[in-house]
């Protein structure tokens, strides 16, 4: 292989769908690894199996169907986890097992209350036991740059041993700085001699903002895999993000020797507005790469200066991570064919019903908006797989407000069963009105922790995106929705977010006690 | 003075307000300064007084009313930018001048179109003529990053020689890497033997992802002084982050050789909130250290292992940030005395005719929600600061929406001379229905750049906060307000929005065509 090479590992599904407020179905996060395919990382980590039925399925669903990337399933040392893990991904053109287990004193004596010598047993012989299933297993010591630098060695060796083909070095709480993060994978390198026959990996966390300089410090000290998430999201401040790691090195590649991805990068810009749709994340505009600004240039020289040469302020070109790359626009007198070309075009193969339903969408959309651009098609495709799961649905509304009396406001919504179920509300706020009278036709009475509405799109006429994260019963439900009218897409995705929370509460409540430490995983 | 001791030079109120969509009225800049002083950070940069008579006039008020930190005034090289410069800022307890020029080749052909030798000159004469009026004067040999280094440490000698105190280093196009940076400002060091003598500052952009990194790799290498923005914000995709800068050295700084700054971190999160709203440029979930996930743990073992020791999954503690640490609330039978106290605490010296402002507006709030909390007063009185420089009110309005028939709006809005106008619409959605009737109701026919409503607390009857950006002419215009109604609020920040959209486009209009070019202004 290419010594210059680095191996984009993606834990957007894993590492990233484990943020507050996050569930994702099977189907949307299908959807996102395609995604991440078509983006060409070379591994996607899709989830962690034995955590829940439902991450299972969708680790299953996601080796089965996505060729191209290694499928990878995360898995403690447990027997139990790497079964699980191996049940998922085994039907994946190339599966892998990732397993890992702390090797930091705190963890060991706080959290796993053990001893040094039982994590090398458990190390050695969850390696062993993933072995057994498959050639291509990854070995993590969590917390690594919290840990004594010779045990983590250690325990690498070990892994190493039993026939691990990467090694991840994961800074769990995103504390290290770039020379402490080189001078440790230097010490490991030289005390496991072993690393120079696998992959070196490094998986880095953002709250300190160094997570992407770590990585290219472990590049630089030799790493050949990074582990990030789009839109850098993950636990806490997230993990390192892709589009930064692989625009720095697709940017600044020949001055750190010829380092190079295998990623698309005109992908990158809509894979990050999937992973923010779909997940309900905005991007701040003064994200790198990715943000809304991150090509403008407001002062005025500054767009004098790149009218006179472009290098004069742009090292990037907007056009390499796929903006304004795609001019497709549709209108009112569209057919059914121009929109199945348009979806093709975007990547995005609808027949059949899904068509029918895609284009009764479209049309709804294109009597109220004079054009419908690339952006409003991928936001309704979007929107499409979500109405897919949800339970519940806004049949129906009406809403009057006014500053001179409260709002007031009656729906209808669609029970599970098929029947309607009106219910009205006076309220606060218009929103409040809608969201209280779905409450008194469901019967359910969430608490709402999130509550967000974007424009997707420019102009007066823009489809507006409306993030919900709602509380039932000790856990949380998501639901976004798309319309031009703010109303009807926040009691949309009200309904959505309390169709995922009912699912989720029933689904908790049926498993077994015994079952339900599986819940309370650590993850690197 | 301390050789460990990191000065945070803040350039929110210049580079972040070059951000696009982004327009300060002084009300707002001094709002700001007064908390950047809170913050304690040692240098506000608090604009660039030639480039409009708004920025003379928002340096000047910051330089007169904030005590503490030094204010600094950008200026070119030019004679009337550094007078501008001085004339603004010369009232300030410390003032500053910060003087700059392109080092780099590719500035000096395509953008200055001039020669090394007329920069030498330049840099000469502007620190020369700097120095005339004050002590403190910085020198920025712009994109020094991409510049020839000799050429660069010249430069920066001649600076010294005339006087220069701190010297910056800017990577105006986020270029470079931790490595390659510190290796520069080591060459610097060695060329311009002057550096010694003089504060040595780093200027980092983040369009790869480094601008933290490379910032220390700055102090790694001998920087004293980084320059920074709440938030990151700043032209593209940002500057190097005030907060991450100083929870860095806050949380690593022992490891770091003792490096330390001046900064209250309780102040931080405040700061965050503030810069926010009155930008409008929302902070995504996942961003390091302010971001609404920085402190929290999805995962249960997080939780779980948090509970049984913080420091296992935790580097920084939420409540060094600010956070958590103010539990006021007040209910809807809080007195006007009360409402004082509370304001106080929140650092808002609030008295007379702006007390009685504010307490309408909080019994307005108190009557539709049951707790009013130190977050719903810190959006309120935020708010009222914008609602005293608007031209336009929305006095009134009804919406009728429905999933049945289009929805129709009618507004009454205040008119600058005191009268009433009335428009109605009907739209694609209520939100459009209300702009295109406040369109009707004052003539003007803006097209709609960005629209977003975020929730600002928890809870059901949570305050929406509308931003809206939009286009007049040629010009932008911001404008934020705070409801528990979407669509009041929505209403509002259009009202706002065009106000600010008229008041700089008739600005413009009345520049002379030989200070328009003053416009066009690049900065480092």
């Amino acid at each position: 292989m290419d010594p210059s090479r680095v191996l984009i590992f993606d834990t957007t599904l894993r590492d990233g769908e484990q943020s507050p407020g996050i569930s994702l179905n099977t189907q949307e996060k299908l959807e996102i690894a395609q995604q991440l395919a078509r983006l060409g990382v070379d591994v996607i980590e899709a989830g962690f199996p034995i955590t829940s039925p439902g991450d299972f399925e969708a680790v299953e669903a996601i080796a089965r169907g996505v060729e191209g990337p290694v499928v990878a399933g995360l898995a403690r040392t447990h027997v139990a986890d790497i079964d699980a893990a191996w049940n998922a991904v085994r039907d994946a053109e190339r599966p892998r097992i990732h397993t890992f287990i702390s090797t930091s004193d705190i963890h060991i004596t706080h959290q796993l209350q053990t001893t040094r010598e039982d994590v090398k047993g458990q190390a050695r012989a969850a390696v062993a036991h993933a072995k057994q299933y498959l050639d291509d297993v990854e070995f993590s010591p969590m917390d690594a740059t919290r840990a004594d630098v010779e045990f983590t060695a250690e325990v690498c060796q070990i892994a190493i041993d039993e026939g691990a083909t990467t090694v991840n070095v994961p800074d769990t709480v995103g504390y290290t700085t770039p020379q402490e993060f080189a001078s440790l994978l230097e010490r490991l390198n030289a005390l496991a001699p072993g690393l120079a026959d696998v992959v070196l990996s490094v998986h880095c966390h953002d709250d300190l903002g160094l997570a992407v300089a770590n990585s290219l410090a472990g590049m630089e000290a030799g790493a050949r895999q990074v582990e990030c998430a789009v839109n850098g999201i993950g636990e806490r401040a997230g993990n390192a993000s892709l589009e930064e790691i692989v625009m720095l090195l697709h940017t600044r590649g020949e001055a750190l020797g010829g380092l190079h991805t295998g990623a698309v990068t005109t992908e990158i810009a809509r894979t990050s507005r999937l992973v923010s749709r779909l997940t309900g994340y905005p991007v701040q505009p003064n994200k790198a790469v990715v943000g809304r600004n991150a090509f403008a240039h407001e002062s005025g020289i500054h767009q004098d200066g790149v009218l006179k040469e472009r290098t004069t302020y742009e090292i990037m070109d907007a056009r390499t991570v796929g903006l304004e790359a795609n001019q497709i626009v549709l209108g009112k007198h569209s057919g059914r064919h121009a929109l199945r070309q348009a979806l093709e075009e975007l990547g995005f193969a609808v027949e059949g019903q899904a068509l029918n339903a895609a284009f009764k969408r479209f049309k709804e959309i294109a009597d109220r908006k004079k054009q419908v651009t690339a952006m409003d098609l991928e936001a309704l495709v979007t929107d499409e797989i979500r109405e897919e799961v949800a339970a519940f649905s806004l049949e129906w509304f009406e809403v009057e407000d006014s500053s001179r009396r409260p709002p007031h406001a009656t729906v209808g919504v669609g029970l599970p069963d098929g029947a309607e179920s009106v219910g009205a509300f006076t309220g606060d706020g218009p929103v409040d009105a809608i969201f209280h009278a779905i409450d008194a036709a469901t019967g359910f009475d969430p608490r709402l922790r999130e509550f967000r509405i974007d424009a997707v799109t420019a102009g007066q006429d823009a489809l507006g995106e409306t993030s919900i994260v709602l509380e039932l019963d000790g856990v949380t439900g998501a639901g976004q929705a798309l319309s031009t009218d703010v109303l009807e897409a926040a009691g949309r995705a009200y309904v959505r977010a309390l169709s995922n929370a009912v699912r989720r509460a029933r689904a908790q409540a049926e498993e077994p006690a015994g079952e339900r430490a599986a819940d309370y995983v650590p993850t690197p």
